[in-house]
């Protein structure tokens, strides 16, 4: 049911040292940079292979923020592409809680759902189905 | 310089729940499973597209367990695979401190290193030069 990693978040105090770091210290190449207002955090996305590194910097409570102030930042969630949202869901449901019952609108017309870490070895664990524009 | 990368490596409190949950919830089939006696830790591979997610339980102490202690488990590390290590070294040298100065040996023949993590946004960052029979 999972085709590959789609992203990794990692979390940042600061998202422009992040971006030099990645860019002029690991060499990896930014593609894109937004700001989540679901979310309260800016993004910034650098392909590695077939995955996305997505670079966060809360800039108001929520997650992002709790996980920087809990652990001082550094990767926080792992992202799994599947082809159909509702049947993951469903998948999901029967061994983890989930934090959605039902898919919300991701970014760029995604939709995505999070499971609840307690049930899955304190791992922050999201799904997304990309939008047909994105496959 | 970074091919893809390698591994991502979660920290267990329990290698065989985490086997569980990995194999029977998310689907994954499990490929290997080893001793780790330099690292003091027992790993269970589980690939997903073209990474490898890397289930670590501390049999001792050691990093792995001092983040289980720290952070309660979760995701640990990521590894970038790299064609080069000694080329890694030196270009990581210019922007990161590094925790070994040269590579030291991984497991199956391949060679590691590990960036500290103060120098690069709190992330556990590793390098990997596998051998030549795994390219």
């Amino acid at each position: 049911m999972i085709e590959k990693i789609d992203h990794i978040g990692i979390v940042v105090k600061d998202l422009e040292e992040g971006k030099r770091l990645f860019s002029e210290g690991l060499g990896f190449k930014m593609t894109s940079e937004e700001i989540s207002e679901e979310f309260n955090c800016k993004i910034a996305f650098f392909p590695c292979g077939e995955v996305l590194l997505e670079l966060v910097q809360p800039i108001g409570p929520g997650p992002s923020q709790e996980f920087l102030d809990k652990c001082g930042g550094g990767i926080h969630h792992i992202c799994y592409k599947v082809p159909d949202i509702d049947n993951a869901v469903k998948k999901m449901n029967k061994s983890f809680t989930l934090k959605d019952q039902k898919p919300r609108p991701g970014a760029n017309g995604s939709k995505v759902f999070f499971l609840a870490p307690a049930s899955i070895l304190n791992m922050e664990t999201e799904f997304v189905e990309l939008a047909d524009k994105e496959e």
